[in-house]
């Protein structure tokens, strides 16, 4: 919806086109220099995989469809599995809302299938020129590895995996370390953990005061309301995931919710040492869900050392006072390599839509970490720029026509005007 | 050298970081609002293989390592077996510079390899993380796939393949078929026709009057004078796709220049009814030289269903006069699909270097049709948008600091200021 509201006034603007003008000069020499003038245009068809987790905002009518719409480019959904219903209801406004406006037949549809085979055949179809999205690491590479063995291969905006590390810088620690853990307690169980911003790990220094924070968060945890999960298969996940770290070498449990059964997903909280972390992947894979895993690390080195470890992640997050900030300038460029978006004493779950939000990383977080799947960055992933060389103006888009008709904000021969 | 001038002028003013920032708003309901700033970050290490036929422009110290390094990522060079030579004169004077600037040690390096093993290495090496590619639409490819079946895929930008379809509409040819018959012959045999842009398709409309123009064409042609290769083997496959053209059902030699050896490239050119290309992918595949293929449609439509055909491409041209133009949009709006500049009565070779041109266009023309490699927009390849929320202004970049003390042109609160 924030989506929607903020691609109606980019495209009331219309500047986000990006119209750049360089005029001619005849007179250049050793050659005469053509005039050239480019814009962004829409690819073409989009394939849309909605997302299980968010029937609204990341699915048939979510950011994907709205930042490829909101391009120029016609979408074809494959609805979730998860909701068809919901699916089908928003469907139906989609299509009642483009035919009354007088929209192109075809420029929505919606196909279903509770298995592969209709999602693998849209990513393979000569006529889809890009595909948007949203999922488990596993299903995302499958259609990165469609994609990129088609005959001619295709943009594909996969996210799907993210375990957003929280560094708990010491000053931080001893000024608010109660206040921290409630915040992160929060964040943890918000929507029974079922966010792609879920913070799944929690870095703190061993010589740092970490006694109140970790009785806190334990005892946060340990009381916090299981809720029903969005699917028996995210439930199973869920616990599978639980199951498998709570096993792994060096992990203790700190504290959980009660199981209540009934698809309900319990919050639960670990713990580990970073020297343990390192050796081994299997620590900071993603599980689904409100359980988070606190990693003591010694000092500053390892910190940073856990920091280089991490895969791509869609936040990364960090509490510190100015002090803790100062000192901490290895850490911040580390993990500005490694994530989209760095939150400064906050927590990641909730994205703002706005000019300036990057919900986007390195791979795996996404398939491309050079794009933003919230925000107005994210129209740029279904757009290619066209120059136009030596056009009478009459045979130019009016975005670029000399007069502007259209009052956009240009780039006049490298001048913003 | 245009692209460095341009890159210096850029980076000097520092703006195309597209630094944006929405303040915050801790009294908006429901949820207060963050402070969000975001800029263009540095994507790490990127890989350039240089290309043959540009020693300078598109090699050691060419548009993708002068992007890449104005983008703020190392690079390393893959030097072109083609000119070993020239590629370590450039790469002492790129190593001299950077000295002299007090460069980071390894901002730039250059590694040689006459076949695959190197390049290989370095396409698929954990630490690189971005490829830029000039080359034959065989190596692209494969490296394309090598990037992609990565454990972490990287964005790869190959320019590989285009026949840069010329049309010519009727009223252009009857008002100087002539004239259009110089100026294309010149642009097939420019450079003994070793552009990524050189005109390989001309397209006329069997009812115009296209007599003067061919006689013309083929007597320029004829009588150019044939020009040594780059490489042997460039000079070889030319040869070899001469012979596989020429032997196509359907096709006759218009005219060519004497075979004269010697790794000479001899001028020719060829034609073949529309409909005959419209039943086979062979007549329209690239021809590295001074080549180039009449193709005669029977009227607009077989013009308009020619265009759908192609392959995505560099370049795309058209001729006509105001009335030819006025009655063209289809075709016209085809092309905009197919390639990534279009011309209007002149011709494709020479690119202008400056803030609104487009070097790309679809697969096979490249990799990435969202992609340009000369222009402003090539520093965009190798780049990410990386966010910061609600971080004191002590610690962000100075891009993004309150005071603007950098004095950037920014997007603040959704309006450039």
């Amino acid at each position: 919806c924030g989506q929607l509201r903020l691609y109606a006034g980019m495209l009331t603007d219309g500047s986000w086109v990006d119209a750049r003008i360089d005029h001619a000069d005849p007179a250049r020499q050793p050659l005469a220099k053509p005039d050239t003038r480019s814009m962004l245009r829409p690819v073409g068809p989009v394939v849309v995989f909605g997302a299980s987790n968010f029937p609204m905002a990341y699915s048939t009518a979510g950011g994907d469809t709205a930042s490829a719409l909101a391009a120029g480019c016609p979408v074809i959904v494959k609805a979730h599995p998860a909701h068809p219903g919901t699916a089908e209801l928003v469907a139906g406004a989609v299509l009642a809302a483009a035919a009354r406006t007088g929209m192109p037949d075809g420029v929505f549809s919606m196909l279903y299938d509770a298995g592969h085979e209709v999602g693998q055949a849209l990513v393979i179809h000569p006529r889809v020129k890009a595909v948007g999205f949203t999922g488990s690491r596993a299903g995302g590479r499958a259609l990165m590895d469609l994609a990129a063995a088609r005959p001619d291969p295709i943009p594909i905006f996969a996210e799907m995996s993210s375990v957003n590390p929280v560094f708990l810088l010491p000053g931080a620690l001893a000024e608010r370390g109660e206040k921290i853990a409630a915040g992160l307690a929060a964040s943890v169980t918000m929507g029974v953990g079922q966010f792609c911003t879920n913070p799944g790990l929690v870095i703190v220094d061993r010589s740092s005061d970490t006694a109140v924070f970790r009785e806190e968060l334990t005892k946060l945890i340990s009381a916090a309301a299981p809720g029903v999960m969005l699917t028996a298969g995210i439930c199973r996940n869920y616990a599978l995931g639980r199951g498998r770290l709570g096993a792994l070498p060096g992990v203790t449990k700190l504290g959980a919710a009660p199981e209540t059964g009934g698809n309900h997903g319990s919050p639960a909280v670990y713990a580990v040492d970073a020297a343990t972390v390192l050796g081994s992947d299997a620590y900071t894979e993603e599980i689904f869900g409100p359980s988070t895993l606190l990693i003591t690390a010694d000092g500053p080195a390892e910190m940073l050392a856990l920091a280089e470890s991490f895969e791509g992640q869609l936040t990364a997050t960090v509490h510190g006072t100015a002090a803790d900030l100062a000192g901490a300038a290895e850490l911040l460029t580390m993990l500005e390599q490694r994530a989209g978006r760095l939150v400064c004493n906050g927590f990641p779950t909730g994205v703002e839509v706005n000019h300036s939000i990057v919900h986007g990383g390195p791979y795996p977080a996404t398939s491309d970490g050079r794009s933003t799947s919230v925000g107005a960055g994210a129209i740029l992933r279904f757009v290619r720029p066209v120059c136009w060389q030596d056009f009478p103006d009459a045979a130019l888009p009016a975005e670029l026509q000399e007069a502007n008709p259209l009052g956009l904000a240009r780039t006049l021969n490298g001048r913003r005007a």
